[in-house]
């Protein structure tokens, strides 16, 4: 945690102070959250409820923290705390705090996606007159193009969650639940090395056309097919992995094998598409064709993918809308589905990363069924 | 998940929109979150950085749901919904919800604490002229007296912290690392039937006077004191303990013992106190004026306690300044600590339940050292 340093992580604090102008805002404001793990170098306090934000400004820099969680931070960040206790509450400290990044009269502020509605209506407040947008247009720049480091622990990441697929693999049979797949996903990652199972779903039969299904009792039954996607965290960074398991002998459903094909094509498709200089919606373009060519266009209810760090779920997001000219070092999901209701689904993704040549895989499992 | 139906628990959406009017409040608005879990019975969507609010006027009752989520809420709720694609964004879905709500030209909203930052903008854009609120006021009444159900579920999750402590009593020797310890927790509360561990933390030596120390690489020596402080979740319903275990033979600090029985004494205290009609200061200030007499006062840096849930922090909060009065059916934590800096900590933790004879303890673990 070399946040005062000069290394990659070092400087993650002065290009964000360097981007507010650029923004044309006045304060950077996150919480804890995976943005303010990426400002710390991977740290974050343990605060909760209690308030707790990293405020920057071309002036300074300031975390407003609870004393409960302060020692534990000055030993990790060199940076200006304000504290406070619970029973003063966090009013007088982050007024200082403010006071200290010496703000405009009516501050722009880019407040942190993930900020708790209560932090950000205790900022609102405490600078009525401020005007609120949100910090991706700072943080995201920086978040979305991986270092090295970063990368490494995506991979890492990656391989864990390959093995949560291949225990689901091993343990498809008649009889079991999908929540019990989803706990042997989650304890074979675990095994694996990951910190923790960010999400395990696993959906069998007609469940598997619910994209985002939250795993029952069900249990699988000859000639289901079956999604599982799951995801994990190991140092900080997340892995997310979709692939497809039939309950043998055969698939029930006589369309699925052809339905399978096309999002294998469509996955492809897009995959080619993935490059630097390329627009993100050129990559959902791509295979929405494939499937909207198949027939199933209408079968195909969300975006191709979307990034991952730090957090399961962050840019670029590859949509249909999103003009974003991708970059080498950018990592983002390819998953494209068919989902046909009442019957059955087929999704594949793939994290992959760019480089000058084009988008690489990440994890090292074949994207067949397995029976 | 009887959210149309007359259970206790079909009962919540409409007791939730009779407060509204008592609350001066025309608006509550729930995001994925603990008290949207609340309100539909145990359930709530899996949205992240989707936009989804659960919308309630006196006029009404709407579920804003991204489209890739409603088919499977669709099974579980009876009510209405406004979906949306991820193309077209969250904007005429919360529209037309509000629209059917009815709300007066400046309405005063109650806003879920736990609602990302991003989603309140969306929300304060679309209705500029409002004023905002938190939740909890509404919420909270509900949410903090347990029905039986509740306090069975919260029962049989403390059972699984037990089981976590246990562990790390047997495991706590020279050499092993508190990152071990945590794993070795959360393996244990899992195996003991829990659905996650929420946290682990464990702090050996100098790092248990930091009370909410991340657990590190540091190994544990003869003669360290370890604070262990631990939860789960299972049936949505969390746990939490802390338990103090001595790396053998002896404590390594003369004062270890003394302190201990301070903080015991401390934990009595405020347990007799804990009874329905009493305030929530009264059973902190039990705590805090036995700490104070023993001369520790200053090193008793946080509140006595928090309730306990669906959240692991929630009302009441056992504080110096909540004035809140107590009654049958109220969970929460009583857990006094004395922690002196760079030598070691002491907390002793219970969940403790009201009813008209006063507080249980919802564990049956001995409150003593191990060593």
């Amino acid at each position: 945690m070399d946040v005062g340093g000069t290394g990659s992580r070092g400087g993650r604090l002065a290009a964000l102070q360097s981007a507010l102008g650029r923004n044309g805002a006045d304060l950077l404001a996150l919480a804890v959250s995976d943005s303010m793990r990426y400002a710390f170098g991977g740290y974050a306090p343990h605060a909760v409820e209690r308030f707790c934000a990293l405020l920057l400004s071309t002036a300074g820099r300031v975390l407003v923290i609870p004393t409960l969680n302060a020692d534990q931070a000055r030993g990790r960040l060199d940076l200006p705390l304000q504290t406070y206790q619970d029973e003063e509450g966090s009013g007088t400290a982050l007024t200082a705090a403010l006071t200290q990044l010496r703000l405009p009269p009516a501050p722009v502020i880019a407040v942190d996606e993930e900020m708790r509605a209560d932090h950000l209506l205790v900022l609102q407040d405490t600078l009525p007159e401020a005007t609120y947008r949100l910090a991706g247009a700072i943080v995201g720049p920086l978040r979305r193009v991986k270092d090295t480091e970063e990368l490494a622990a995506l991979r890492r990441a990656a391989a864990t969650a390959a093995a949560g697929v291949e225990a689901v693999f091993a343990a498809c049979k008649p009889g079991v639940s999908e929540l019990e797949l989803a706990a042997i996903a989650g304890n074979a990652m675990v095994s694996a090395g990951a910190e923790e199972t960010v999400f395990a779903m696993v959906g069998a039969g007609s469940h598997g056309a619910l994209p985002h299904h939250q795993p029952d009792g069900t249990r699988l039954r000859a000639g289901d097919t079956v999604v599982i996607d799951i995801g994990s965290r190991l140092g900080g960074y997340c892995s997310d992995i979709t692939r497809m398991a039939i309950v043998g002998p055969q698939p029930a459903d006589p369309e699925y094998r052809r339905v399978h094909a096309v999002v294998e094509e469509a996955w492809q498709a897009a995959w080619a598409a993935a490059r630097p200089g390329a627009r993100a919606s050129e990559v959902d373009g791509a295979a929405r064709a494939v499937i909207a060519a198949a027939g199933y266009g209408d079968l195909f209810v969300h975006r191709t993918g979307h990034g991952l760090g730090l957090s399961i779920h962050e840019a670029p997001y590859i949509t249909a809308t999103n003009d974003l000219v991708l970059e080498a070092g950018m990592v983002f999901s390819i998953e494209p589905g068919i989902y046909l209701p009442d019957r059955f689904g087929v999704r594949l993704e793939e994290i992959v990363y760019l480089d000058a040549e084009g988008a690489h895989v990440l994890s090292q499992l074949d994207r067949k069924s397995v029976v």
